[in-house]
């Protein structure tokens, strides 16, 4: 079964190192880092906003929980926001692909 | 569990005014707006398209129901795509940051 | 139960072709087609990279496994990242409007 990682990173250089550091580690195929989003979030009583690059990141349910607490000890952010979550379906190509992981 | 929403509204501005309001009622704890989508879609019998501002939505399993429903209330449209789903795994810092919603 | 397809494609072009396809099989109902994304991947022993644009389409549990398996079949990569989820809640119009592909 496939799986997705949701994280926004500060900047796509961040993203593109830690992502190429995942790939080297074989715990996730692919990375996809998209133009900017503006973030507004509650954090520490207060409504805080700013500027993030948002990153969707490709692996297995059999690697998922790894990925994302490798994904958490290599973030520049204290307290990054990292959700991830299983694939009911994929084609098959996307399948033989992340399961070579 | 952690739980997502994605949404898109007509503009930045709306999506900036409604996830305030649902982050002030802690239905949620983050909303990320994203440049702008080409929406393709069927509507009433026809294939319409439009420009759309995309929105993902952070928050957890528990409110995930009460988040989506009080969002089409506040939505501008008369049929906004709503669709949210649980997250099989979060980081450690997420999961606190969510629960404490 | 709806449901969301998240695939990469390397042009708006493609995308939009595509995806208007796919509304008139009625497989999904919608496709939101975003701005440029840069991917890095594992591909055949290397890391490589390049520029997609991403999209997300709208259908329901039912029809998700027919609609990445004909998705597959007319994308123009000869491996597309597919992957499709179950969402666990919806709009109740988001509901209705996926209900009636």
């Amino acid at each position: 079964m496939t799986a997705l990682i949701y994280c926004p990173f500060p900047d796509a250089a961040s993203a593109e190192t830690i992502g190429r550091t995942l790939i080297d580690e074989r715990l996730i195929a692919c990375i996809n880092i998209g133009g900017p989003v503006r973030s507004i979030f509650a954090w520490k009583g207060a409504v805080d906003e700013g500027e993030e690059v948002p990153c969707l990141l490709k692996t297995t349910a059999r690697l998922l929980e790894r990925a994302i607490a490798r994904l958490e000890v290599l973030h520049p952010y204290e307290a990054p926001a990292i959700t991830g979550w299983h694939c009911d379906a994929a084609g098959a190509a996307t399948q033989a692909w992340l399961d070579a992981l």
